[in-house]
């Protein structure tokens, strides 16, 4: 060894201090479910300061209105006005999706944000409908009823999906449990995502082409199909002019918005509701809508009916809403919760997601009362509002105000929109969602993701949304399960002039130790590996001795592991360990253990692998345990 | 620092050469299904040699057969004749525990040792029925249908269940997925085997008591309930008394064996057979059988019919079977692999257990064709064919030559054997299931493995076995899962005197660095952690900032990771990474990363986040990166 000046010294393994089986179970339990301690501003207060600490907690608006100003409210104002522009056209469209009457997608508009704007604490995100969430219901809810001809249950069992949505997102932040949502992998979501906007997209084309008789199914080749046959009789050329048209206006504006972020971020904002006034006025001169462009004809006036009575707390009708409003509340959460992190993160403040999901659970229960539909946050509305420069959730309470006087007063003049300024909306919107940057990454950092990425969009794409959806939840599970069944192993040497043991394949000037195997575990020893990782040791042992033999190198006498990277370790972990050591006997191998962590050494320690092998076969470091287990060699070298 | 030789040469972080996508691709699937290389000895072989080697590997007794001898032979015929008087009596009563006719238990003792013997691998495992398999497919079956009202049905569907168990099998070792049953973790195997075995005995109380009507469920509730509610009438003395004089000879026999066993292990494996003779000659003589002492009454003569014609290979009753027969082909899987690993262990040589899982599929197959229901390895009879002194797998063929002996000629004698007596072996035999050790070792080690433990065996005792297989499978999934979720995190400290850091909650000697907060993530940080990585970063960053505010300490300028337990990392832990720099570069505080990995350098770098932080943030080592972020605090130290 070149510096000796450590070798001296041969430090001991630090056992951690003993903890009962309560402060253990206590700290396993706490690290789970309370990571971030929620108790701890409580501690040593008064009791009429924790009630207004909770009630703070509750309502996060208490905390900052308290130094709201107005300056803060100009930003809001502004913001809240652009968002609100952008919605209502949003709304209208979105609610087709969901198979439901435009009039639902301005209601789901109004109270939502209202009561997100009390309970929430994004300042940024902007709740309302959004596109996969309706595709994603209206999907699932017409397994069940004909949004047609069975419209009064259809509506009926959407409140109460909804209503169940909402439950389950409020059960999961209040139970803690809202780091399930994480086991939808990023590669998942972008590749769902993007699936769902190319379904979305082609969906439109019924609306964008004007044709009558549409498929039911979502997947590309039964709607290519639908398209082609219906190119002789169905296709409209008034309808498909005044959607192009207005297609290369959006995207035009969208462009524009994308050039010059920071000034003309409010073009492709308002460009939706302008589009929705000129083609509703230029329908409305040349009465187009006799020729076949088909209008939106009516939206109920006023503001959201109560829907209490469309709601069933039990029995087979309410079993169906729970199914479809666990998924739906589900996607829906990990929309608003990608959205929430995405923003706290540009302008760090912090964001407890478990209180999110109740805010957002909280606000779809209220919200199924009042007839609308599933709502969360919306990706594009939620980056509008953020650089209109909005403060707090008061942009979204301006926003549901525009909304409520546009049902009071000006619903009467959405009569004569043509449906396809409403399918050029959503295609618009929906192209965003299709995120060519976030797949090309996923590409070049790791082409197994890639693939979890592909067969969520093409499950998306070629069958329904269900189906790519549990396509990506199992790529997501099974891509755990892999990693946690087939570690990694690497074989160490020395770096010259230094006691640093690292991987020889990452540095090639690694030398290493002739008579000594040193192999890093780079995992836990878990049940699912646990074999796995003690034949691997065994083969690179076995490896070892064949190319000593044909070299004629000395023989292998020691064999060390370093278990840095072991996090953890569980019975069958320390039952392949024995296994091993009764294996490295009968070859007349010693066995030495480096740098065991905490948790290793005392489950070591209380299986008694420890006294199996010797107290003095742990060392601090690789290094050390070379010197330690081989004198004799670390002196020749 | 104290040992500053060190500190003079800063090391570079080593980038593995670069592989392209067709070489990364094939060496993750060759790791995930290939991790031994099975076609190693092929390569640069002739292609006669190839086809001989390959007759060899498929049957492993072309290999041992060529030097095989006399000595050993002698050895196979001892532990032969002692697992066959073993089998004999166990293979009649686990019958009844699948609800089949006695003479099916000793058929499944006949054909697949006999192929298992010529294709299987491990030296020691003893073939034919056991009691948990035997338990389980009958609770399966029966829920189908019902085995005495539709007997042919039953055992049509019990050897198509067979068939597709062995299907299962061989295909999971042929497509090389025989890490699947690495799912089923050892906490929840010895649960499920412990409940497993109290059912099993429970459900012996009807043959031990000669009780007539007895309840179908075989939850501990509805046991106590039949048991009890019979005591007036139901309860037969003579039987008792046979059941419970045999029963202390078998556990006095059982106690014996377990003093002393090198020497007389033989004595609790011939008990059974022993108490079977005198107990059949006892009731022959005082035709006890007349006074309710219920016997066997009839054993089909002759060796195994054909059960072709039974097996029904498509159809909703193939469906059926199928279904059966995956749930027990898996679970006689998990028994077999942790018999082979364990006496392979033993003995050191070495197991493929792919290739095992094709040797019991095909045993399995060929069984089901030949009136066998589902065979594995049996714990019991293993243990004593090991302790008998068996060389090969030739004491199998001896074992099944003597059943098939007793098929031929023995089974008249077993008209007047007693229930009771059978049911006295059974309790006996299944008590050796209950392993209190490992319990108790799980107890100690880990409280939540513990905690699976208890959920299998409850799970069992209080339900049904399925479920409580079901219980034993989601506990496991949901273990790992919780593992890759949680990750654990720890601040490390400087050990006086070295350039090493460790975990000051490990090591309380560790000094912590004044302005530089070093954090080690120990996981990979992975889409289902890499949130909680992030806040649990800052939230240690932000736990330092108020102590330091408190205790008036310099200001926390550096932060960094230490990635040595890092073995891997996706786009979503990427994305929490960058999050994480801008937080940081928010409140000024710079990020530096100490030795990562391989993979994860590679990964970092193709996502640009090393051009993100700069190439000079990364550190070979902890002590490196204190010195290389912070020269002027670590100058002061």
């Amino acid at each position: 060894m070149a510096d000796r000046s450590d070798s001296s010294c041969v430090h001991k393994v630090g056992f951690p201090p003993r903890r009962s089986l309560a402060t253990d179970f206590t700290r396993g339990l706490k690290e789970t479910f309370f990571a971030d301690d929620p108790l701890r501003p409580y501690k040593d207060q008064p009791r009429s300061k924790q009630l207004a600490l909770g009630l703070r907690f509750l309502f996060p608006a208490l905390e900052w209105g308290r130094d709201y100003n107005l300056s803060r409210l100009k930003g809001d104002i502004v913001a809240g006005l652009t968002i609100a522009s952008l919605c209502i056209p949003q709304d209208i469209g979105y609610a087709k999706l969901a198979n439901m009457d435009p009039q639902y997608g301005l209601y789901s508009s109004f109270v939502p944000p209202l009561i997100y704007a009390a309970m929430g604490s994004s300042r940024d995100i902007a709740i309302g409908p959004v596109a996969v969430v309706s595709l994603l219901l209206g999907a699932l809810l017409q397994t069940e009823f004909d949004p047609v001809t069975q419209k009064e249950e259809y509506r009926r069992l959407a409140f109460t999906a909804t209503f169940f949505a909402g439950v389950t997102q409020a059960a999961l932040g209040f139970v803690r449990l809202g780091f399930l949502i994480d086991f939808l992998s990023h590669a998942a979501i972008v590749g769902f995502m993007g699936g769902a906007a190319i379904t979305i997209a082609l969906q439109q084309l019924k609306g964008f082409l004007g044709i009558k008789k549409f498929t039911k199914n979502t997947d590309v080749v039964s709607v290519m199909r639908s398209v082609w046959g219906s190119v002789e009789h169905g296709w409209n050329w008034q309808t498909m002019l005044i959607g192009s048209a207005f297609l290369a206006f959006l995207l035009a504006a969208k462009y524009i918005g994308k050039k010059k972020q920071q000034q003309l971020f409010w073009v492709p904002a308002i460009a939706p509701l302008i589009s929705v006034i000129l083609a509703t006025f230029s329908v409305y001169i040349t009465r187009a809508d006799k020729h076949g462009v088909q209008i939106v004809k009516k939206i109920e006036k006023g503001i959201n009916p109560s829907s209490v009575d469309h709601i069933r707390f039990a029995g087979s009708f309410a079993a169906k809403g729970f199914r479809i409003g666990v998924v739906a509340g589900m996607v829906a959460l990990t929309e608003a919760a990608a959205i929430g992190r995405t923003f706290a993160a540009m302008k760090d403040y912090q964001l407890d997601g478990d209180k999110e999901m109740v805010a957002l659970g909280t606000m779809n229960m209220l919200g199924s009362m009042t007839s609308c539909y599933v709502t969360t946050g919306s990706f594009s509305r939620s980056a509008v509002n953020y650089m209109a420069g909005c403060e707090t959730t008061v942009s979204n309470v301006v926003m549901s105000l525009v909304v409520m006087l546009t049902l009071l007063v000006l619903t009467p003049l959405f009569e004569y929109t043509p449906n396809a300024i409403l399918s050029s909306i959503i295609i618009s919107a929906v192209l965003a969602l299709i995120d060519y940057e976030a797949a090309h990454l996923i590409w070049k950092v790791d082409r197994f993701d890639f693939m979890a990425c592909m067969g969520a969009f093409f499950g998306v794409v070629f069958t329904s949304v269900e189906i790519g959806l549990l396509v990506a939840v199992s790529i997501s599970l099974a891509k755990i399960l892999l990693q946690v069944t087939r570690p990694r192993t690497a074989l160490l040497g020395n770096l010259p002039g230094t006691m640093i043991y690292r991987n020889v394949e990452q540095y090639p000037e690694a030398i290493r130790v002739p008579g000594v195997l040193v192999v890093r575990v780079d995992s836990a020893i878990y049940f699912s590996n646990s074999n796995d990782v003690k034949e691997r040791i065994l083969r690179w042992l076995r490896d070892e001795e064949e190319q000593q033999k044909a070299n004629d190198l000395p023989r292998v006498d020691f064999l060390i592991i370093d278990m840095s990277p072991v996090t953890d370790v569980d019975t069958s972990g320390i039952h392949a360990l024995k296994e091993l050591h009764k294996s490295l006997q009968n070859r007349e191998v010693q066995l030495g253990i480096a740098n065991p962590g905490a948790v290793v050494v005392e489950k070591l320690r209380l299986a008694e692998f420890i006294e199996l092998i010797g107290q003095e076969k742990l060392f601090l470091t690789v290094g050390e345990a070379v010197i330690g287990c081989a004198p004799k060699v670390s002196d020749d070298v």
